[in-house]
């Protein structure tokens, strides 16, 4: 886990063998040593790439787990605040049928609780009215809530021809991925509220605007919102109670990934960008910035945009190099303001807000199971986010401070700490999750998500195919590849 | 101009200094010398790069050029034939309005000619019915025509809204970045011909499905398809006589490059791709595999796909990188066939196709302006390239040459010499022109198209301004990028 370990390790690449290693595949093999040589090197200490390092130990095997950051967790990342609680700046939720991250977390002893749910939800309407209301959608007349319900049917029946592994196999999978989200929902819904909804839902769920994505991405993002007894549905994508959003960790989902990377020790290296992967002879050499390890076999747990930045030799295949061109992640940010108590729940709030104009339009109570300080979670999503890119962290945090005093009223002005999570800024990561695919890309370059390549596994959450783009996805995927890997 | 000539230029790196130039880029600068700084440093010796070059040397400025392949060109290539000949395996057309290319391939004494149009194309329906036609667009009844004339007429109402250089802000920009062409296409043409012939537009002139790209990228792409005194419009865009297929370079426009590069001499080093960019105090160190080169500011010359691979210190601002991420290469291959003489010519034939099936559904005659041996030129486009892929280079010329027998007859089954370019599968290019945006990218990202980051100016043929993606661009942006340098 620190900088030493990595001696121990790996080789460290000095007197030119980093010019050596880097410049010429054949003479990089050279770079060797008795520690230089593992059977497995995973690129990246996220929740994937730490669960596959878990399996392939378990199993007996020699690992090492190099990561670009100086922490674990990629996506996920909780911060210890100054009042003594724990606030998750990155991943946090989790829910029904999320069954492997569940079952890592009691392996490891961290535990879930149920969001804060009592009370009333606010939504803001696009002239600022607010409105009070209780259940998972905002109100609306009788028409709206019709059509409302009927796109969200038919967008569930046609998820349910959408196979989870396979999306690009489904029967109209051509004519899906040939247009946005924003495209159908204009095409097949005339009711104004139930368009602004389910604008509303792509931006809220994935921070990705409507616009954004291919239509038969959407279908198979809701498909895989389930497992293997369960398939998924919109309705346990979007909600809070009983759906994505319907849990938290006590005391964080970070320390899954630190319990994890404590348990493999030094066999995690921080600080280690991968740069460059050579294969050649049935295994590869992974070269970091300072570092190069020979392994029989690698797991790129990266976000495929992320993955490729990576120098590949040889180089990969056009399909699964233009995938890596045409997979972006989502643009997220998270808003943490932190206050003595959670004032809201005395007015009947639950925390929760959906709203149609603002720089933050949702909100959840990400108070502590005990309540014993309040804090308001703001989610910057898709639009929301690229519109502030440039704008520096105090004036955001005003912004934001502004709408939630204007959700929550003056209270919501003076916290007593704020935490600002700029995923999209952040160098090793660059956007949130989900990434996802515009229109043409998973009919065409689909088959290349999981596929490897020569000894290279690719994993992350992106690669699941339950609860893609979510920490379920992440701990599912980065298991396969170990387990692929151990059948050989 | 060879790999000595960077020893004058910059400074090798050995003995550690590589893993101390990557690592750490507050020691990088102790990498320095008497050769080690410039005034500028271009990333990528294509067009665009050897252009901005070619206008700094000519202004006094000291200039080094870094070539990641072994040849400068780019996405511009030819190849010495057996007989004797030159054929263009990348960007080979020009044709009226590029002003910017031809007043340089004029200075450098590089002529052009215009393609061989006589006699007849030939259609291929999807039955395989093979109509002879001659004009721009292939037979269909009076309503298609009628159809398509109103469909073109749409498009080029539309893109006369959207502004060359700031397409985001075209009046709906929203509404028209948040679809894809498809989406329009199935939406306001209700004619199947037109509708087909549309479709096959965007595949035979973009390289990119309908399905790919957004409806706003494509019209400004029709836009940009003019020049200063000349708005674009899609007849330019699509035609071969009077349109940006009018004409060839004689003896290829690699060429123009070559020359460039001969004129810049060791300035311009080869198989030196750039890995990092450190930004520190108004000056940058460009890090390649085995040179360190300190500037005052650099141009980087590659598509933004490309560009997003290098790794950047300070980290780029979010909007910048993600557009990186979501503005990917189209698929495209050309293979040409060598014969000693151009016998379709005497069936009257111009060598022009258009086919609804085939691994090929565009060929052009390529043979040299004397027609002193013969050559068909056989895009392979979007979802053609990327259906063979996987497949080997012997497999990919059989389907070609089946296809030209079907389209030519039984001479064009055994050609002298056989060319292919899979510029998707090479690491230095990884696609072929244009780079696109899919729906939400103009809108959101599109500023930082061309935005400065620091010393870093953007140029290549997606940035510019006019001919965007074409050879034409590739200059201006190049040209651009000077102007904008030595203007401070």
């Amino acid at each position: 886990m620190n900088r030493r370990s990595l001696l121990g390790a790996g080789v460290a690449l000095g007197a030119g063998a980093a010019t050596t290693a880097v410049a010429t595949p054949a003479r990089a093999q050279t770079v060797d040593g008795a520690d230089a040589v593992v059977d497995t090197v995973v690129v990246g200490a996220g929740l994937a790439g730490l669960a596959a390092a878990r399996k392939l130990v378990a199993a007996g095997k020699k690992v090492l787990v190099l990561e670009a950051r100086d922490r674990v967790g990629g996506r996920v990342h909780d911060i210890r605040l100054a009042n003594g609680g724990t606030i998750e700046r990155g991943g946090q939720f989790t829910g029904p049928t999320q069954t492997r991250l569940q079952a890592l977390a009691d392996e490891l002893g961290v535990k879930t609780f149920t969001g804060y749910n009592t009370g009333e939800s606010i939504y803001y309407t696009a002239d600022g009215t607010a409105i009070r209301y209780t259940g998972a959608l905002p109100p609306m007349d009788n028409d709206s809530y019709q059509a409302l319900g009927q796109a969200i049917y038919q967008l569930d029946t046609l998820a349910s021809t959408v196979p989870v592994d396979t999306p690009w196999a489904a029967p109209k999978a051509e004519e899906l991925d040939g247009q946005t989200f924003a495209s159908w929902i204009e095409g097949n819904v005339t009711n104004a509220d139930a368009k602004t909804i389910l604008h509303l839902m792509s931006n809220g769920a994935l921070s990705a605007e409507s616009r954004d994505i291919s239509l038969l991405w959407i279908l198979s993002y809701i498909a895989v919102s389930g497992n293997e007894t369960n398939p998924g549905n919109l309705t346990r994508l979007i909600s809070t109670l009983g759906g994505a959003r319907d849990s938290r960790f006590v005391g964080g989902p970070y320390q899954i990934a630190t319990k994890m990377a404590a348990a493999l020790g030094s066999k995690v290296v921080l600080k280690t960008p991968v740069r460059r992967i050579v294969q050649s002879g049935g295994s590869a050499l992974v070269v970091a910035d300072n570092l190069a390890v020979s392994a029989s076999s690698v797991v790129v747990a990266l976000p495929p945009t992320l993955a490729g930045r990576i120098v590949y030799s040889p180089a990969l295949p056009a399909t699964r190099d233009q995938l890596t061109q045409r997979f972006p992640l989502s643009s997220i940010g998270k808003a943490i303001a932190v206050y003595d108590k959670p004032f809201w729940r005395d007015a009947g709030l639950n925390g929760q807000v959906a709203a149609l104009t603002g720089t933050t339009r949702s909100t959840f109570d990400n108070s502590p199971p005990d309540g014993s300080y309040g804090a308001l979670l703001a989610f910057l999503d898709g639009d929301q986010m690229r519109a502030v890119e440039d704008k520096s962290d105090a004036t955001v945090k005003q912004l934001i401070l502004d709408d939630l005093t204007r959700y929550f009223g003056s209270k919501a002005a003076t916290p007593t700490e704020f935490v600002l999570g700029r995923w999209d800024a952040e160098e090793y990561t660059r956007g949130g999750a989900p990434g996802f695919t515009p229109p043409g890309v998973l009919t065409r370059f689909g088959t290349a998500i999981r596929k490897t390549t020569g000894v290279i596994h690719w994993a992350g959450a992106e690669t699941a195919t339950f609860w893609n783009g979510h920490m379920e996805g992440a701990v599912r995927s980065g298991e396969q590849a170990a387990a692929d890997i151990l059948k050989g």
